[in-house]
């Protein structure tokens, strides 16, 4: 792409309304947000992870869960390696979906650092079921168990299937770790309280820049032993900052207001589905959606859909989605579709017509 | 300690003049001043380490130690551990000094996590010399050497026994990594600029909240290709955040106002420890201080050194340590000292005399 189509793709952008998330990430106007708020709360700073605001929250949301600690870390990438290190031990093994973020986006470092070794459980296009871990016939140290999954559209298990899975693997012996990026959209699917999680598993990561809409931050939850053992771990992993304020003071700051919406976010995006999906050339999967995401397929390849995505947003204001992949060798393109704060001020029908404009109908 | 004594101090402290470093950091207002740079200079957040911001001040910091690349980390350990793992590779072996923060402060990351053995070289009372290197007899990966010596209060070796060490190390075959958590300071006390380093070093670290005073961050500096493989490390260890904008701005809005202050600090420190290695009960190490930080150890215990800091303060106004360490098994306490902006305003001679009134001398 040449200077001058990013530029003038750029100012587009700027110009349009998003329908993604909670609008364009800023983090610089977060920054001043925050400022603010440590201002009016009279903040002090933690430091190397002590301090009362990051305890304070690390127990409220520990106790949200029915979990007995909480760790404030750096990234989810870090909590996760770290909790199949604790569970798995030395040398240890885990069973976890193929599609899942330690596998596709770490650079395995399950393996390269921590010297694990993994099974993918179940196939790539659907989420993990109980059958698929009773195919597996060697000992696991741990289970990790996204929800939703998000790299096929964000789908979810019933509540039952859950159970059932997560039942198999403690009959087993098998730590059961979730994998909570978007805990926030799937708790507001299963319309069950969080609480409700804890004996169906041993330890949750859940992250706050994401739905939360927060500056970059996770969280490890557990048992007080697995989080002293973890805590060894993040200073071996250089994550045991000098001060975490800005990322605390963000999810903090952020959480009450923030996690009562996501019952709003998933109703919108069942109607929104719906809609879209009666839009000829375009697919969700899956459909209806599980949870606030879904994946949306279009009959258009990659390089037609992002033409077509800039035509509508000059056309409509509208911006609908950032990169398009290919989706598989079909030449139809594909990407997510977050619905959030930034699209509950447009219509469906707005919307809709929008993504029927990509196709030249308009 | 009981919760009255505590919140008594924290009030007393609340009230007094700081002697060390820039005084007590205050994130929350760092936030404040970030975000105002932010706003004014209409900086854009980075995203998973992309962006106008950190790039241009990674290559800045690159150009100034005259690296090909650097790469901005949120921590040192993180970046130190990498340093090793890419120049050793697995199963490397490398050198450090036995006060290194590898070996005391990181939980020995690089066994556990990197799977790396290191030798220990030379004596933990001194910097380390080149007779040290020599007498290894085993090839080493790779050796990292920190300047100033934190441990032993901020020890340098001269240029020329730098030069003889680092020339030594290349010459067996020896990647050289400097552990510049503290290298403003000893570029100040070198007074030789930053590029003549580079000849010395395959890589470098330094550090951003410590001597220059923002909030957490690092940068690993060093070759293209050593960088690029560093980055791999970084995603497996979760240090590649959504967004490091909090830090970064912190980092390189208070660089170029800073880095020119070191001089004067270390000038300062020259003559107020002349004042102090004066005062009876008073020893400094080194005397004299090799860079703007120095140990002090008084002939008081730890316990009876925190009580007369107290009652100085509340006489005098002046908050001169935190916390007080054994020394060894000879009943003195140790501090560390560091002069920066919090010193400058104060005399030398009040700083002198309100030491001496430890001692009950006033």
């Amino acid at each position: 792409m040449n200077d001058e189509l990013a530029t003038r793709r750029k100012e587009l952008r700027a110009r349009c309304r998003g329908i993604q998330w909670h609008g364009t990430p800023d983090a610089g106007a977060e920054l001043t947000r925050v400022a603010a708020w440590c201002a009016e709360h009279e903040v002090q700073q933690d430091v190397y992870g002590e301090g009362e605001l990051i305890e304070g929250f690390e127990a409220k949301v520990a106790a949200l869960f029915g979990m007995e600690a909480g760790r404030f870390l750096p990234s989810g990438t870090m909590g996760q390696g770290i909790a199949m290190r604790v569970w798995c031990g030395p040398g240890g093994h885990f069973g976890m979906h193929p599609t899942s973020h330690l596998e596709l986006h770490e650079e395995r470092g399950y393996s390269h650092l921590f010297g694990l070794r993994a099974t993918l459980v179940g196939p790539a296009r659907r989420v993990m079921f109980a059958d698929d871990l009773a195919k597996v016939s060697e000992p696991l140290g741990a289970l990790l168990i996204e929800l939703p999954t998000r790299e096929n559209g964000g789908q979810l298990p019933t509540w039952e299937q859950l159970v059932e899975l997560c039942g198999l693997a403690h009959e087993r012996g098998i730590k059961v770790h979730l994998d909570g990026a978007r805990i926030w959209e799937a708790q507001a699917a299963y319309e069950r309280p969080f609480e409700e999680l804890a004996p169906l598993f041993d330890s949750v990561y859940v992250s706050f820049y994401k739905g939360i809409g927060a500056l970059s931050g996770a969280m490890l939850l557990g048992p007080r032993d697995f989080l002293g053992e973890a805590k060894l771990w993040q200073r071996r992993m250089g994550g045991n900052l000098y001060t975490l304020l800005p990322n605390v003071a963000s999810a903090a700051s952020r959480f009450d207001a923030r996690l009562p919406r996501f019952k709003a976010y998933r109703e919108r995006a069942l109607t929104l589905a719906a809609a879209l999906s009666a839009v000829p050339g375009v697919h969700l999967i899956p459909d209806p959606p599980h949870v606030n995401m879904m994946h949306v397929a279009l009959d258009l390849s990659p390089a037609d859909a992002v033409l077509a995505r800039d035509r509508v947003a000059e056309a409509t204001g509208l911006w609908l989605f950032g990169a398009a992949r290919p989706l598989d060798l079909s030449g139809q393109s594909l990407f997510e579709l977050h619905v959030g704060d930034a699209a509950m001020d447009v219509a469906d029908e707005e919307i809709a017509a929008a993504f029927g404009a990509l196709f030249g109908r308009n």
